[in-house]
């Protein structure tokens, strides 16, 4: 286990929770119409921080063997997908192109874990549970896009300074 | 050159566009109180463009050599703050956080140009323009908290359905 690395990716991970914390599901999320199968908001904040402590646990563990550098780059390409869909679905209501970020970013996923596993099996298995979830996250996406044909995106730019966005 | 390596940092600095292209600075930018060095809106697109690039050039250039996974750990991190970046300052307007935000961002920064020189002096060269302009970009970000006092954030959580931000 590379210490360095599993810090670093810890870091990014910490990103990618920041972007959740910031941009929470408020009353716009609570009004929206969802499936039956929708996991409580509560739920969310767990399974992130689990799943990002798994990324940076992967990433160390693979450090230092041949084939590390794929899964490495991979694993920035992948957060990087994933820290810009909160802000874009949370932020900006814009859920479609929400829809479209989670598709690249559940490809990404799949071609990382595959490479992680040609490493290593265990560091490609503990990233198993992210996929699932992000199929989770992408069905439950895809329903609110189904569901809320009225969603408005927001436009930030249009705000004045001193005017907020809230009530 | 590791192509692989390339082409999956271009797709995490691709998000990180996407970000720039979504959050677009308009009016609330533009009303802002600036300072007289700020670059014209038009150089922005064109500078992270570039930049982008050459971070995806230096992964690609260290990729196989012994120290790549501290440098590709590294770059994932600093990728996924960059990403945060944007939707704080230009979809929040959280320009305090935005502040603390790219402050951690030019030190990640930082250690990862020492980290890729140390192991091929020109991948750190062709790092070093992303600090300058992160610089710039800390500075620019800092004179516009202490130039505008009265900026409020949004809360796109407190938007309704079929509500939208802007006029």
């Amino acid at each position: 286990m590379d210490l360095f690395v599993f810090g670093a990716l810890l870091v990014g991970g910490m990103a990618a929770g920041i972007s959740g914390m910031l941009f929470q599901p408020g009353d716009w999320y609570k009004a929206l119409r969802k499936p039956t199968w929708t996991p409580a908001p509560i739920v969310f904040p767990i399974v992130w921080t689990t799943l990002y402590v798994l990324m940076a646990l992967a990433g160390s563990w693979v450090a230092g063997r041949p084939g590390a550098d794929a899964a490495l780059a991979l694993m920035a390409a992948q957060l990087a997908v994933n820290v810009l869909w909160t802000p874009l679905f949370f932020g900006l209501h814009r859920v479609r192109i929400g829809l479209g970020v989670i598709g690249l970013l559940w490809l990404l996923v799949l071609t990382m874990i595959i490479v992680f596993w040609r490493i290593d099996w265990l560091s490609g298995l503990i990233l198993v549970p992210y996929i699932l979830w992000l199929t989770l996250a992408a069905a439950l996406n895809f329903m609110v896009v189904r569901l809320n044909p009225f969603i408005v995106p927001i436009d930030p730019s249009q705000l004045r300074v001193g005017e907020s966005g809230g009530r």
